[in-house]
């Protein structure tokens, strides 16, 4: 059986853009859990999670956080699940602080860190690395590579309409 | 069995820092293969090895290039496989040129970006998502953790002799 | 006969910046074509184009792309004609990410790269090419520079009449 | 009685730096301990120690580390000692990455950041602090702040050498 | 007796932002002041304040500032307290400019920094200072770190609700 | 008959870096001329050589310019040939105020603009302009696409040696 | 007789900042000329107007331009009169492409960068120039300082008033 | 008679830079004196030497500091003399901490900044600055001018040679 992905956040806030992860996880049929959990604020819940994560029957864990994000770190701390990071924009310089402090990991503890506000990628990424054990979810992913190139050629239909308006 | 390891760099000047992928991949007895493949010289060649890369046994993809840093993106445009992008120093402000080209991709085609030069924890997150249905490798990795809690044991001993002696 | 420009957006979002690069060619009487190609949803297609350019008569390509901006790479990879990046905004760092992503390309597959959302200054970019061997072309240039003068001239009278109020 | 002071290292290679630290706090009669404790390869004995700190007679904490540093947050998440971090130069864009990660911690769970490498300072800082309850200490820094202004009156007797040479 | 916390701001349009600082220092019971002084067009009145403010029975001083952010190292030129900069965003580069003005202070003086906009932090770290000589604010302290798991725990269960309508 | 390429740059310290674009002209057999001409030091000299390109046979302008990198521009300014301009590293912040200064032209005036320190790819951008109307170099220019891959079959030989020793 | 300040704007839509620059000069009972030149677009104006301008009576030039803002640079070529540069924001980085343009001149042909937006200072810079041949601008400058002291204490008023009702 | 330059540093560690300035002086025969005056080791004196800056017999101000540059602001919050700031390399981002502290001064105390390290720059913009009332003076800057011209001819004929030998 397929295993469930964490969706964890570190503050309510980041809901509007994580949202996205939970609807491409649900369209998957993928089996998920999110909560909010703050390296911060609740260091020693997030700790527990991620320790008990793969036991938890979890097989990925996105963490999504701002600013000085180290809730992907601090999740990477305690499992040897992958972790993958979603650096929130809203900080310093456009989300770059909670890039580099998502992605800069030392040698030894790997986040997979996805581009800022990637709720969506994030959520594709688990489904890629979920699907080397399950190959339905595979095929899922395949055809869903095609569905785009077929949303693109309807959309270069309606350019080519806004062409001859020019 | 477990999946093979492509380790691709889109120049041999990349090698070495990607040697420390190779080692820490054998360290863990992870299968891999190393190539040169370089989305803007070789693009047909690199095309073709993503697209098949599933069926030739492969499970992920490491992918380190620099600054305008194509070759991950290249890679996941063609394949479904996890696609890990290791940005490389040495381009425009410090490597922050290949960081931003490579973990900014747009929705749909993720990459799992790891550190500059973060080659030996592009091996490390490989290991990761390939323990996720290998028990054995698991264990490994948890030993590995293990052990780095000795190591700075260790050089805490160090550390306690140098400060007796200020 | 003079030859075709190509435009490429990497997202139908892109049209907004990129439909003044179509009116400016327009203007100048260059025949363009424009299309939505990506090259991550749809890098066969783009890679086809690509090399298929110079014989189905175009001259210039234009590639438009936000955030890890490889359009205009994958276009260079795959053809000897002139590119040109136009680098959107909207990324990191106010689209910084895709300047570096578009701009920073390796020794032998260069891309001319204009400013961010530079669209109407590609367009310019792809006349001047072309007028090298269209001296209709090259005198219409002419001619903008020197209407360029004389708004500038009628700017400034707007400036005095400003000023006298102060 | 003084209260103690905690020099934490994220890696020994920041021992370098920080024994700038160390010997400041010693000139200081600054009674100091040093260790090791990596907030991403010993999670559970860096958040032990921080939430001992006070009952251990600590005072301040200072926390060096580089790259995503999440050393001093992750101390600051389990202790309200005042935590004083400092961001190592090494990373990516001169150290702007520990920097970022250092400085910007969200609402309730502050870092005092001093300068990238600032390790004599944040031992100034810490004295300023102990200070607060220590009327010799005060006196001490008092004396250092007029020492100084003594040291640039040579530095000045020096230049004006200088410069009837020119 | 706890000793009094200055707040203080290089411009009246600081106050939106630092008002947090003075309404969290109230909620704690720690008794401040706030005051606009500026380091360009008040140096004199700044300085003065700063070298009394010991005797003037503070304990800990505030400074925000934008731009090329000097208030904060103005302050602690003047002062062996210790200094808290704020630096407000709206500058270049999102604040980036106020940012590194105040934490890259040379050895001898140190700012203790935090976030962009951090007014409620700088409180808090305030209190963390004080609350070193003063146990029923460092209780209080404590307190609330033990609330805000209980204001997250409501906001879990907020986000339950929304993930059940997904 | 080919046009002459215009390597300009604006000091004698370029000459090591832009040494590689006349070579690389010289390869192709590319009719060339290299000068030094400044747009803050000989701003006259500079705006007849731009005025009077075309008439004298210019094709293509490469102009190379480190720090507030004027120079493509005002070439740019006062010609419609295609001007390409190469920012030098060296300068603030690895290079980026060259790159800027010389990448965010104003519209109308535009600058075809290369890697930092993009010499090759300057004169590689010349020769694609050039062989627009020249099939003989366009034939050169898709041979030495064609060298490349056989160079990185060459480099990927090496490559399974080194690993053979891991 | 005082000599005149020329406010060269690059484009009228820098115009909305720079009136605030005219508004200065005109309450110091400065004379000005305001007028758009353009680096770019019309370069020879540009030129001859820097080359004319110490014998049509100016003193002091004043020019703003965004984006790879090259007109103060343009101008400081052509005179040896202080020529202020005030680097517009809206281009790449909240104006740091401007910035880095004016700011970062060779050796020889120096530009005055004030702040971004900074009209109102360069009118202040060029006045505090101009007051070194002229005692009665003097005394009006030291009098507005002495204004500004003023203005600070009626704000500090103010937020004693908000600080009461908290 | 011309007024005299002072040339203010931080730091002794920036007269190698510095230095620069004063030969520069030197051989324009504009009187100076230098002296080291930290704004945060010694606030007094700093203020002090700038409030008498103009009946000492000073002109113009240069001002020399890196990493958290407050120096030229401190004496511009002092004088109402032109003061120049020199921003330092070797801080954060290449010295972009410096440039930022120098250059983003409030409205009514502006510092006229050069490009980082541009000690040479700033002696010449001084003397452009005192020009203004010594016409002796003027006609030296304009020589030099014509002498650059020259010296770049010079290097033009060195130019030629190497390519000669290519």
């Amino acid at each position: 059986m397929i295993r469930k992905v964490a969706v964890i956040m570190g503050s309510d806030s980041d809901w509007a853009v994580m949202k996205g992860a939970c609807i491409q996880l649900k369209a998957l049929d993928i089996p998920f859990e999110a909560h909010i959990l703050s390296a911060h604020r609740t260091p020693a819940a997030a700790a527990e999670f991620a320790k008990n994560a793969r036991t938890n029957g979890f097989g990925v864990i996105l963490c999504a956080a701002g600013m000085a994000a180290h809730l992907a770190g601090a999740f990477a701390a305690n499992t040897t699940l992958p972790v993958i990071g979603i650096p929130m924009k809203g900080g310093a310089m456009d989300g770059l602080d909670a890039l580099l402090a998502t992605v800069q990991m030392p040698s030894g503890i790997p986040v997979a860190t996805v581009a800022l506000n990637g709720a969506k990628n994030a959520a594709w990424l688990a489904a890629q690395i979920l699907a080397l054990s399950d190959e339905t979810l595979a095929e899922k992913l395949y055809a869903e590579r095609v569905a785009m190139v077929q949303q693109i050629a309807a959309k270069e239909e309606n350019l080519q309409n806004e062409i001859a308006q020019l």
